[in-house]
């Protein structure tokens, strides 16, 4: 019932798109990150394009869990936290992301989770812009993003206000009364990717802040928040990042505004001497300040393998990658596909697009049912997105194309009409 | 160098006061909750009296993490958030907590840190009591307690006020100004207890909320929040919980209060559907609203495995065996050390004791530090405090008695006044 995989659609029109699947092999014979995916466990026979929701398992965590828990945990107990640099490890893991986002030593920091970060950040923010009082943000934030700004607000009384626009309008929204502008550098549902620049540079001339949320971007995507001189951002531990299932997030604070914010939420582990246990609070030197309850080691290490393994390939070539493989993959299914009009709602320009895409399609949902049965793990967005991670760190080429086969023989059977008859136990 | 353990002082007047090892063995041997202590893993020649900080780790750990790493994360990825039933941990060992602390299934949740739960509870009680604007607290409370409260109170201006008093005006402030008096149960210096049921009818009368810290209570000591008819409630998961170097922390919300409490920090978790997306926020039924990021599964895991080894031993034996210990610590102590002018800092009635003894002794660091060369871990706190956690479910009545004739020799040889004489080797 399934057909080879190994047939393309040899009939259309090429170019240097590969015409069958020896070509895709011979794309990864070539691809300079090839051996980065035996860093990872990856179950057999799944594609997996959600590593932006839930990254896989970096090969080293087991072993590094075992570690934490048996010697430095169970023989260490509570020694381990000088002994064995559990102190230091949400500074330690924040320094090692900062490459991949464009940051310097000393201004990223693993906390807690992007939305308490995004309170924490947000209400900093509007203290640092006394006389402004208006969080401009727009409609297809990711929803987190509105709920938190809008609690902050309903928090905060009079004294503040959610400002939601949409996306065209952000620029002229953009005026004195404006403390913060809030956004998602790569939108969670297209992968439309903000220019990050360009928003900062605009925000600043009108005297706000910026903030942004790089949980879409982190890993897969280079933001050079130095080069933008950006202020504030957030971003999430679990997604490209492969730090596991809810890892801690991480926060960051550009170093000149380090010494004038404030957290509202004053946690012993921000305190500049937590172990004095003084009845004042001081806050700790530089973005550790963000600190609020003691940090959960367990997830911190298991976060800090994840992003020691992006950070040692390099973000260029990660993105080098990605490109191509988002690219090839809009290629094959416009080819392939055709037929079943399947809309892109992407950006059709990969400087535009972060490291997924997404079509819509009204049958949205059955269809991406129907690939996870047969083993190619997406995502459905409501009400008519399928929405697909091409994480570079492990994908490969064939990856792409064994995923628009799978996509065109559910289509070509409509095994997304009739479930029961689907190809079934590709996914453990 | 170091005298034999065995010889106890027997020219003591004893009473039923062991006067050998052999009879704090006899103890052992009786002891209804003996076969707990194998159901964790802690190192040879250690004497861990800081469970309290942070608790042991619990033989059945590192198989659940195993299993969580390698085959729900690993193999099953982003779908084990319901077929391994992530999605409803926090809920799952909110319950587990539960009995430990009087409450009822689905008033706890497990989320976040202690600190940041605070933060959400504090500014959730003050919005439940409109007209009212000052949080009531102690100088003696956890210090950070108060740099959350204080944190809040800055952030929302004139609209609150922290009042500290000291422990004795606490009754005498509680006016028609305090929304909420926010406590913690158990001392974390001097292991006091407060009468949790009389302050929390004291401030009801006064028309306030009560907010109680078990972070040193959780676990060693039981609560009766439904009793008491309690209001709200925060703790810790690494103390006596057992939960792993920063664990997640605990909250509870009276179920008669769920339907009108809003979190502050309104993240997606917290959300009645968070795979809706939807722009508008609507809190989740009952204590989940206050979940805000995704949850940190590995870290929860943990404490599931710990919570539940206490659950199933039951917190009124636990508190039964806790009292001995310490009853006979002190004792000892007492008998021991009488030469060398330790003077009791917690409170002589086990009634108003939590599961921790604090001595004062103006030499109080160094001493401390040569109890750990021997092995016997102990905390200091400033200024002159030596800090003992006896946690019921590992400890046994050999261990007091070591300890104590640790303690004896480490003030017989002056141990404590030239370190690098003392006996080396005992903690790993």
């Amino acid at each position: 019932m399934c057909r080879s995989l190994g047939r393309g659609n040899d009939a259309s029109a090429g170019g240097e798109l590969p015409r069958q699947r020896a070509h895709a092999e011979a794309l990864d014979a070539t691809d300079e990150l090839a051996a980065l995916r035996q860093r990872f466990l990856l179950p057999e026979g799944v594609i997996y394009l959600d590593g932006n929701s839930l990254g896989p398992l970096p090969r080293s965590v087991p072993e590094r869990l075992a570690t934490v828990v048996a010697k430095e945990w169970g023989e260490g107990l509570v020694t381990s936290w000088n002994r064995h640099g559990w102190i230091d490890a949400p500074l330690r893991v924040g320094d090692a992301i900062a490459p991949l986002i464009g940051a310097r030593a000393g201004e990223v920091v693993v906390a807690d989770s992007v939305s308490v970060n995004l309170f924490k950040l947000l209400a900093a923010a509007l203290a640092l812009r006394p006389g402004r009082s208006v969080i401009l943000t727009e409609r297809e934030n990711f929803p987190t993003d509105l709920y938190v700004a809008q609690g902050l607000v309903d928090l905060l009384g009079g004294r503040a206000r959610l400002h939601v626009v949409e996306r065209e309008h952000l620029a002229a929204a953009l005026d004195e009364q404006v403390a913060v502008l809030a956004l998602s550098h790569v939108d969670f549902r297209t992968g439309e990717m903000h220019d990050l620049a360009a928003l900062t540079a605009a925000a600043h001339r009108a005297g706000a802040l910026v903030l942004w949320d790089l949980s879409h971007s982190a890993g897969a995507v280079p933001v050079d928040l130095e080069g933008a001189d950006a202020d504030l951002a957030v971003g999430c531990g679990y997604k490209y990042l492969n730090g596991g299932p809810g890892a801690p997030a991480f926060a960051f604070v550009a170093q000149r505004l380090q010494g004038a914010l404030r957290s509202p939420i004053r946690g012993w582990m921000g305190h500049a001497a937590p172990f004095e246990f003084s009845t004042r609070y001081r806050p700790a030197p530089g973005v550790a300040r963000l600190l609020a309850g003691t940090p959960p080691i367990l997830s911190v290490a298991t976060l800090e393998e994840g992003v020691t393994l992006l950070a040692a390939a390099g973000i260029e070539p990660l993105r080098r990658k990605s490109v191509a493989l988002t690219e090839l993959f809009i290629d094959l299914v416009a080819r392939e596909c055709e037929a079943w009009g399947f809309e892109l709602a992407s950006p059709r320009s990969p400087a535009r697009r972060g490291s997924q895409v997404a079509w819509r399609h009204p049958h949205a949902y059955p269809i991406v049912q129907a690939l996870i049965r047969r083993g190619v793990i997406g995502d459905f967005r409501a009400p008519d997105l399928l929405r697909f991670g091409f994480a570079p760190a492990y994908l490969r080429f064939q990856d792409v194309w064994d995923a628009v086969q799978h996509l065109r023989v559910v289509m070509e059977e409509e095994a997304w009409r009739a479930p029961e008859l689907a190809v079934r136990g590709k996914v453990t």
